[in-house]
């Protein structure tokens, strides 16, 4: 019976990100929800207390089944150059993927605080996963001596950026797009 | 009498941008932006046809008033190194100013087709400024092959992002910020 539960979530959730991803979220309201799943409103409350509860959901599931899996992966290289590279790669892969993570971004600043907090809980560790990566090549004198939390922002805010952009029907790009990235944190523009 | 408007409709955006740092665009009904400003709601209309118009006026506003400003500026710039570095710390400086600059770039998703499309004319100089600059740069063999247009949309991201995360509070950090988007644009992380 819960398993049926988490199924039909997993149906809704998957339908409301296609809606919110088509009309925004804050264009979506739920009666649209209920009629893209083909059930009542008030069935459809029996899943998610409301609107915001259902982003939670969909913001939560994301970063969970996707974000974690690369954050988990990158954290386990040792070498701090490797596990840069891995994660910036990994993460425009995912954002080039499908439009879906643009959600786990741009809306998270629709979730009430106690939700946003645990959602930030996953920003902190990416965070301090290229921040501790950055002071680990700074020590070993291999990188210059830049600001260590804006070079964490930048490269976050470098690749998260790409949802704003990206043309998700030129797909065969994304390689050379987190190439780009790579090179220009690790190199810069010129020669 | 078109002047007392004008000034009229300054006052109005003023308070009305206020509350959209505040609340955000989607909770802020034009009643409070009405009661925030003291006047009725039924003589708000008098200066904007609606919500979107009154958005549309702040963001037009502040790209004519201080974005096309740096734009202009660099343009005139014939060194495009030095055409890029000037834009990197003025655009930068413009979003660590204070928040109003968030306005222009977070909520222009909710302006309507014709009003985006003007925007966006703006965005697209701005594209073209950067993408120039590297353009030119690689053909003097100064730059490295990356292709231009990531390199514009990766620039421009890392830049933009700062509103994501900036303390406004802690304002004297802004050129060591933009210092090392400089120098991780030009130099990379690495030594």
């Amino acid at each position: 019976m819960k398993e049926k539960k988490t199924i039909r979530k997993a149906q809704i959730a998957e339908k409301a990100t296609k809606l919110f991803l088509e009309r925004g979220y804050d264009n979506t309201p739920m009666s649209a929800v209920a009629k893209a799943t083909g059930i009542s409103k008030a069935h459809l409350y029996n899943y998610f207390a409301n609107k915001e509860d259902l982003l939670f959901h969909i913001i939560k599931t994301t970063m969970h089944d996707e974000f974690n899996l690369i954050l988990a992966a990158a954290e386990e290289i040792s070498d701090p150059e490797e596990r840069l590279r891995y994660f910036v790669r990994a993460y425009t892969d995912l954002l080039t993927e499908d439009g879906r993570a643009r959600i786990m971004i741009h809306d998270a600043s629709r979730l009430n605080s106690i939700h946003f907090s645990k959602i930030a809980i996953m920003w902190r560790r990416t965070f301090d996963l290229i921040r501790g990566a950055v002071s680990e090549l700074q020590k070993s004198g291999k990188a210059n001596k830049l600001n260590k939390n804006f070079v964490a922002f930048a490269s976050l805010g470098m690749i998260s950026w790409t949802f704003y952009w990206f043309d998700y029907s030129r797909k065969e790009s994304a390689t050379e797009l987190s190439d780009t990235y790579i090179e220009l944190l690790f190199q810069g523009l010129m020669k």
